[in-house]
Parts: C-alpha cells; sequence; structure tokens
C-alpha cells in the first residue's frame, strides 16, 4: 500500500549488524547504504558501505537513518548533526543525559523540519513505556525494575581494569526470591544487594593472584561493593566457547491497590528474555524507523520519545487491519 | 498545570463503581455524575446520580463520559448515540464487531468534533497493545495469548442455563505446562486443550442428578467440549463465600528469531494477575478518559482505539517530567 521507506545505517558494530539483519525481516523497508568512520573499502557485508563524511549526499535518498554508535562519544555529536538532514531513531541510553540531548535533537529537527525519535530499545524504550503505563493505570502501587540474566557492559569492562585481569564478562543477576516477593503483590522494600547478584567470569594474566583478584573486584565501590558478587576463574578458551553471546532481559511489575479499601492487588509485568541483546535493540530501532516515517508523512516533526508514539505506528499493517485482526 | 479534568459515569455496575474508586486515586480528574436508567434517588453513592435520559443537559459541563454499559445491548446504542455530544471512553469487548462499532462512532465523533476511545480495558486494551507491539518488533515468530485464572462470565452463564443447576461460576485456568512450553521458545503446537482448563464450582437444584448435571456441563459445544473441565458440587454458601470475587489475568508471549540464522531466540511476555477483573479494567479506562480530553485538547476528533494513542497522554505527569523521570 505505503511505498518502501528506505533506511541508512550509521555504524557498524554489533548494533548495527543487528538493524542490517533485522530490516530483512521487514518487506516494508530497504537498507539503502552503510555509514561508517572506518575505510569502506575494508568491510564486509551485502549493503553498500559508504564514508560517513559522504552522509550528507544522501539527502533526499534516505528516509530514515539509524544511528547505531554508542552513547557516550558518538550520539552526543551525531545525533544533533544528523537530525538537520535526516529523520533519524537512536539508542540514547545515558539516562541521566536524556533531557539535555531531547533539547539539543530536537532544536536541530524541529529547524530542519525532520522526526528524530531518541532514546528507543528497550531500556530505555519498552521498558519506559511499561513503567509509564502501570504507573498511570495503578497510581497507588510501587513499581520494580528487575535487569538480567545479562551481561553488563560496564561492570566488564570494571573487571577487565583490575591489575592481574587479562579478560572478563559479568552477568547481573535478577534474585528469583525478590521476584518471586514483588509478583506476590506485597510491595516490599527491597536492597541493592537483596535484588540482583554479580557474577564474574575472569581471566587472569600468568602469575596474577586469584585471590587478590577476586577481593579487588568484590570491594569496588559503584559496581560491586553494594552486591554480592560471585568470581569465577577461568581459561580464556572457556571464556571464548561459552561466554560469547549477549544475552540480557529483565521484568518490570508494578502492583497496586484499586477500589475502595477492599484490598484488591493488581499485578501488571513485562518481562523480556533475550539470546542477544544487540539484536533485539535493533529489532525495537527498526519498528520505530517506521513509526518516525509516518510521523513525518503526518506532518510532524521534532524529537520524540517512545512515549509520543502511537503503537499502531510500529507496524507494516494498516489501521483497519490493526483493528480487525489484533485489537 | 493543565485544569482538573471532569469525568462522568454512564452506568453503575461493577465496572461503573469500579471507575468511581479509580477516579478517587487521580487528583487531576474530579467525578462530576454518575448517569444510571435505574431511578436516581434508589441508588447509595456519594456522587450525584443523574436519570440517563437527563444526560444532555450536561454538555459542557463534562469534559469525558466513561462508559461502562455492556457490549452486548448497551454500548452499540449508547456508544455512537453519547458520542455526538460528548468525549467518550468504552470498554466495548465483542472482538468480532469491533470494526463495525468504530465506523459508528467514528461517524458520530468526527461529526460533532468529538474523541471517542473505544474498546480499551485489557483485552480487548493492554494484551491488544501487546500483540502488536510483539508482533512488530519481532515479527518472525509466534503469539501465544494465555487468559486466566479467571472468572468467565459467558461460561458461568452457560452453567446456570444447564437443567438442575441453582448458581455457578466458572474458572478459566491456563494450562502451566503450555505457559512453560511457550516461554522456553520452542513455539509449539498448541491445541486448545491443551491451552487452557476449565473448572467449574456448581450448586445443584434440590433433587437434581449430579452424575447427569457433571455430563451436561461437559459435553456443552463451543463452552466446554474442546477442553478438560472439572466440576465440583458446593452449596450455595460456599459458593458465596469463596467465589464472589472476580479475579482475572493473564498472558501474552511471543517469541521470535533475530539475526542472520545464529539461533537467537527473544522473547516478550506481558502478563496480568488481577483480583477485580471490574476495577483494573476501570482504572484502564480512567487513563484513557485523561488521553481522550487530551487528544481532544490537540484538535483531534474520531474514534479512536489504543493503538492511536502515545502511552505519554496517559500519564497525569507532563512530557518533561516522564523524559526526566520515567525513561
Amino acid at each position: 500500500m505505503s511505498r518502501i521507506i528506505s533506511i541508512g545505517i550509521v555504524g557498524y558494530g554489533n548494533l548495527g549488524r543487528g538493524v542490517e539483519a533485522a530490516i530483512r525481516q521487514n518487506s516494508d523497508l530497504r537498507l539503502e547504504a552503510i555509514f561508517t568512520r572506518r575505510n569502506p573499502g575494508s568491510i564486509e557485508s551485502g549493503t553498500p558501505m559508504v564514508s560517513i563524511s559522504d552522509i550528507e549526499q544522501y539527502k533526499g535518498k534516505i528516509d530514515v537513518m539509524i544511528l547505531c554508535g554508542g552513547s557516550a562519544k558518538d550520539l552526543p555529536e551525531q545525533g544533533p548533526s544528523l537530525a538537520k538532514h535526516f529523520h533519524t531513531v537512536d539508542s540514547f541510553d545515558t539516562h541521566a543525559l536524556i533531557p539535555e540531548y531531547y533539547d539539543k535533537v530536537n532544536d536541530a529537527a524541529v529547524s530542519n523540519g525532520n522526526v528524530s525519535v531518541i532514546s528507543t530499545g528497550w531500556d530505555p524504550g519498552l521498558f519506559s513505556l511499561n513503567r509509564l503505563l502501570a504507573e498511570a493505570v495503578l497510581p497507588d502501587g510501587k513499581e520494580y525494575t528487575f535487569w538480567g540474566k545479562g551481561v553488563s557492559q560496564g561492570h566488564s569492562d570494571a573487571i577487565r581494569r583490575v591489575e592481574g585481569v587479562s579478560n572478563g564478562i559479568q552477568y547481573t543477576i535478577p534474585r528469583e526470591e525478590a521476584v518471586e516477593r514483588v509478583r506476590s503483590g506485597s510491595n516490599p522494600v527491597l536492597t541493592t544487594r537483596e535484588k540482583h547478584l554479580r557474577e564474574c567470569f575472569v581471566v587472569l594474566k600468568d602469575g596474577a593472584n586469584p585471590e587478590a583478584v577476586a577481593n579487588e573486584i568484590k570491594s569496588m565501590p559503584n559496581y560491586f561493593a553494594d552486591y554480592e558478587t560471585v568470581v569465577h576463574f577461568v581459561a580464556e578458551a572457556t571464556l571464548q566457547a561459552e561466554h560469547a553471546k549477549m544475552p540480557h532481559g529483565g521484568n518490570v511489575i508494578r502492583s497496586g491497590q484499586t477500589g475502595q479499601g477492599n484490598g484488591n492487588t493488581q499485578l501488571i509485568e513485562f518481562g523480556l528474555k533475550l539470546d542477544s541483546n544487540p539484536e533485539f535493540t535493533a529489532s525495537v530501532l527498526v519498528a520505530y524507523a517506521r513509526a518516525a516515517y509516518r510521523m513525518a508523512q503526518a506532518g510532524q516533526t521534532g524529537a520524540k520519545t517512545v512515549f509520543d508514539v502511537p503503537y499502531g505506528l510500529l507496524s507494516p499493517k494498516s489501521p483497519e487491519q490493526l483493528r480487525k485482526e489484533l485489537l
């Protein structure tokens, strides 16, 4: 019915590769080109690879750019600068800096008549939507977010900076007892230590002292000191063989009271169990790219978050079809 | 910041009473009046009770009418007729008739510059949203909806029509084995009998034959014949004491593949565990009443479904606050 939407990918790491695969699952989208800071000739891909310095030549040829760079260094620069030339979608996930990022991208998008969906993915993203929904429906209640089982890049990086460590990975694991207490509707007060535990798989450098390394990890402030932390020492080959995937997930749970003091407890839960965190985030970005294009077609401009996008715009189906098949 | 939104309730059964209680939990909403077909003087309530025949006198005094009648007889008439005079929200839930109902309400609402959010609640409603989201994010996958444990009014009514039965109630129960198979990501093919079982609590009339009653229930086409059905006989006092609540809930689960044939399975699950089905549905209606008012303020008109309403409009918080606190 509607025409094919042409997509560009900016940045070709795990997330960019996930977006490339996700676009193949959607027949109303077509991947035009991938933009990279590396030498385009050096990268294997079935998609045209283009130097990011040539990106403005694609103005008018690409409907939506999906920004797959990191939140620390890439997006703060690329988000506002690309919103001047294209509709964009990104997964900016530094929660504390979202308001500032929103303002910058919004200024660029509004001035140039573009739509930019920022901070989508699953947290921020689908988890945020469920926090909002559950709070709006059950105002007299309490919300809990659990993350995991999943790899935390920040904590894995912290392990690898420890003296004597050659490689390592960290899993954040929600404590099943805590999840069950929340599901019971009792609205427990839970400490950091009660909600999650941290499991580390560490490869030592030759001659390193395992006990000293384990102690340094477990006592690291901000990262591990407030948690129960388990440290396993493994060989590099084991790490590569058994810990190469990037699983993640978690649950947003809210329970609340309704009625007039009759003790009725209501529980809303949203959960994800992901074999691949970057591939799932990529799939969410792709659905929001479709929505960004449609919002632009409807005359909207500016930065948008998941809170501003009706679900109907995420699906390739028409409103009539959605009411008939999915409502 | 924004002014108080004035609400009317049409119909004062379980759902209407739930809406009355839910409005008290939201300080930006005020309940103006409850409209009833009964004699208003005969009903106990802290809210002004008004005959439904006087409802048009409230034009301009009430921002949004929440329609709490039934889908079989009340809403097909009240939905289109009240959409001429007010912004409305309803929980029309006869899935097969939604497209026709949408068209009628839409005509009335558009012609009179009103907004009508139809078919909200949890199914149709929050479950529909999650079916859409999961399908849009994981197009290469399979979706399962489980209902219960909860009371089915239709099946309870069917039991009560059986010869020899004086009262009864039916619970729909998802089969845990089936739910777990779906959660494993194996996308099983499940028969009706494998997904849910039906449990009945039946009060017999004096002299009725329990075996004959149980057989008639279990072999009833459409309602029970395709399921494993358990029938318990209880005294009326037990039914009143132990089965007076209206619990319900269920799960929408989709698992799908991402990536390029690397076997990565992703699972999205949304679940509800409700002590009171009508009170929860009421809480959802109230959040969508806020959204209906805001869509109208923004100049929109016509019938809307949950697919057309951005989550941000459901919350009393401002967009800035939502981005800061919940994203």
